[in-house]
């Protein structure tokens, strides 16, 4: 063992860089070389790779986005692709390969190792809808952002007497709609993991101003419907002055928590070791507060992510007079 | 003079709790007694008024929103309204008042002071599009919050090379999409008070991409179009990997800056001095940092907000690369 | 069971607000009443003592400090200070209570259940340092707060080529050090369940000059000595232009993030189920990412909180050139 | 005129690297080309010198800190100094220079002007105590920055009844304590430019106490003296329960805020500007809202800066109960 790649790919993370600079660092304390490849995979095939040295990953932990770019690139799917990549790969002298991203990642990881070079995944995407871990790189700074939009928001809407539908990022999982609304204040949070009942909305808000509370926060999940469609609706079953915001991409960028920053440095380092442990084809992940690795075909394949829906409950409970 | 109302009306600005602060500080330091009305005009007309506690102030300077409320009330424009306010007012034992807010808070000081009842405006609006001031309360913590926005959004578009178009608020001014765009080193910003040539913006992006710049920002400002519809049309120009992000009502709200805390302070002390000197009927506002107090029927009917025009020609020097 | 009573007692911390917030509720939605004592044990004996209505408790969540108050209070360790807290209690009709904060408040928390007066403790302190649980509420916003600074203080660290020595809070545990060192990229992190090795660290610097890296960030707990002495200490080795940042009280305060939220509104939530079901002398934590509820006598006398010492290996192996 | 060079000198501000991105961004847009200089004199003298490419100043703009580094060098201050200076100017084929920092960036701009070199002044500090202009780069970050963190400082203070003294930064001018002392709703504001007496601070906070308000916020800026002995001389006058916080250098840092980041992009273009008229020997600054050029000599010599002291009188007056 030499060399070790690292590449970004899918959707940007804050705390990808974290996680880059993890790799870089552990690789080269361990007096291996470091060699980052930009554009994830189409970069890999196209070989826009080069050496990263121990000061290129100074000052870039607090940075959102990736250094490493990202593209999506479909044709990794073939084998003409994965032979391409394997080529470049071998061109530059490169043992192993670590893989931060989401599913589509994680199929590229696994598409190597399956053709004899090993590479691990990282899960790192905002949506924490990654199977196998409790928690993925970008997730936690994710929350934070639409809660700070959540926050400004509710200013507006107790001023002026409004319940905004605010639109978070989630297409099939909750779990940004779920943490930023009970952190939030949310009356009510509507996940695509479970129906919701409009008419059940909308007594909820006419109970709220019968005690009082005349303005009001809903959180959705895009994955749910769109929220101009979603006020569209619930205004046929009254007048509650409905406003709108789509917090859209502003979810995805920004500078990372302490505990991306956190998880992502100890995903980094933990992917070298298994990396020089001759390992392949896994995926790393965070479960009870330990470091995981699960194979990553079982990830893919036959394991889910659970979003925590008692969540949902907890949120009824603590949004509800009587 | 023993008592001086205060309310706050149109949208909400970070600050206005500042402004309120500092009314009922200044009142109640010159042994007078402050009354707040909730929810604006109509507040007014409805008789929802409470006297103010020294107390009361503490710990809102940071708030965003407004403690007092605000609401819509075309019915003030009506001599039944005005006549009915003037009642309450007199029945509250109020000698003056401090009306905080944009175009229609002025309307409503200036109905008030035609009819013997002595009121001043202080400009309170996210907008900076005031006549007789240079900025506006809200104005630099929306300009924040917008840049914030960019930022983040920045990390994704350099990580994807891809063209986000920003839309801020700004109906009829350019103020949040100019200051906010340069600040944000966007490359193009897009306002109302000046037409656009998207054939123009085109060769630009892809003069930037010849250059080696394969993502970019356009801050737009709502008042020219909506965002969705400027990608649209933008997109029959080229393939710019164009996204869209909406803002929306998150620049309305959110802890005040340091510049909104000073100057809705210093407002609002003006304010009160201004009325305990019997005036009425002015707009109060900055110029060349300096408090001054305009006759409020000439700030409504002759004077216009100036828009600095010459930050669109700094923003165009600063992003065109040879 | 009809009344609950909730209080706050020691240092305060981000999401104290949070919890009463989501006790108040859980009280209220299960049809019983919920009452605040202010000034922590001070006040239940002084019988400082409210009803908390719904509303009151609207707009709080995202507040840092306390609404009810905390102070000191060493009397409640005599027998004539509970005795004189429960009278109170049942003055006032309360049949159980929620005890907001660290070890102090899990001891008032313990003597009244101990004399027949259900009690529970929420673990709320930004140190980390309570026994049975993996978090406290306000621990993670403490870890930002020094994050956040940390981040400003490598801009100058690096634009002048100087080494910062950054004592955050933590006396006896090295967590907040940890998280916010190791997100913060410090070079160095000391800890008080640790010995260090001045001259190890004077190697290390120097090393890291060698390697062309001439700024550094060393990140210091405040439980193994002060900040200045420290220098002092470190100046003995070489000149490494060391400058000293104590974050001190700003680590206490301000908006608490998503996760402190959402614990804090768990932990709430919870507290009042175990009440309701006729338990108390428990204090309530996180482990493994599940609520829990241990006998309040062994997470005093018998356990102790575990700081994660591989995360200061983790540091070491992520900042060290070759 | 065919290169233009550009330095960053004495304390780092936020914004600088926004001044550096305006300078080379006009630059190369006039067709010229922009050469940076590392750490300020020091690296003219050594010729550490590099072409900046219009990609080199991309994403930079929202970075603390300054790209081209800092470092103090009295040798500038001699002939030999200077001579050698120009000496690498003219060796990397440089016509012109812009100075980003303060009192000594400008006697470094003058005297090279002196010996016909060309160079002007951009005001870069967060002290804002510089002549000829109404703010300099970095002033609001640094406010903004103090603000943040006496808003936390305010969660304690309120909810332990103590109060705080916070030492901002501030050697000869007291703008930053009193722009984030009125921002922060401090109680009393200490600055240089002004005495203090002990007695009325201890007999308003004696005073606030009758009223009820039994915590309190003390800024006050280093150059009065440190909030230690300023604690201990308070406390002999009575017992206040005082706490003591020293923000030290994290005022230095961070992103900063949108009125740094524009004005800093002013003076750039408008530093570029001068620079091809031929002009040197200038100090840029702002003055109601105008870009303005003065003779450095005046400025260096004559002028003085001017804290506006009417700031200390409008807190007085918002902080006084009856």
């Amino acid at each position: 063992m030499k060399r070790i790649g690292i590449l970004t790919s899918g959707g940007d993370a804050p705390g990808m860089n974290a996680s880059v600079r993890a790799v870089a660092r552990r690789v080269i304390g361990e007096g291996l070389e470091a060699y980052g490849i930009n554009y994830g995979f189409a970069g890999l095939v196209a070989g826009d790779i080069h050496k990263i040295e121990y000061a290129d990953v100074d000052d870039v932990i607090q940075r959102g986005g990736t250094m490493l770019y990202s593209a999506r690139y479909p044709e990794f799917a073939t084998a003409e692709g994965q032979l391409k990549g394997i080529e470049q790969l071998k061109k530059f002298g490169i043992d192993a390969l670590v893989v931060i991203g989401g599913d589509g990642s994680y199929h590229g990881a696994l598409a190597l190792t399956k053709r004899g070079f090993n590479a691990v995944g990282i899960p790192g995407t905002i949506d924490n809808d990654i199977p196998d871990t409790d928690f993925t790189v970008g997730f936690d700074t994710a929350v934070n952002t639409a809660l700070d939009a959540i926050d400004r928001i509710r200013d507006t809407a107790r001023s002026h007497q409004r319940t905004f539908i605010v639109e978070v990022m989630g297409r099939n999982a909750g779990d940004i709609a779920l943490w930023s609304g009970i952190a939030g204040g949310a009356d009510i949070i509507v996940i695509p993991e479970k129906g919701y009942n409009m008419q059940e909305i909308a007594d909820k808000l006419n109970n709220n101003r019968e005690h009082g509370k005349d303005s009001g926060i809903i959180v959705l999940a895009e994955g749910v419907m769109g929220a101009s469609d979603f006020a569209a609706e619930l205004d046929t079953y009254g007048n509650f002055e409905t406003r709108v915001t789509i917090l859209g991409h502003t979810q995805r960028g920004g500078v990372p928590t302490a505990k991306d920053r956190v998880l992502a440095s100890r995903f980094g380092d933990y992917a070298v070791q298994l990396l020089m442990e001759g390992k392949g084809g896994l995926a790393i992940g965070i479960q009870n507060n330990e470091l995981v690795a699960e194979d990553i075909v079982a990830t893919l394949e036959e394991h889910k992510h659970h979003t925590d829906l008692s969540l949902l409950d907890l949120n009824a409970r603590l949004s509800t007079p009587r």
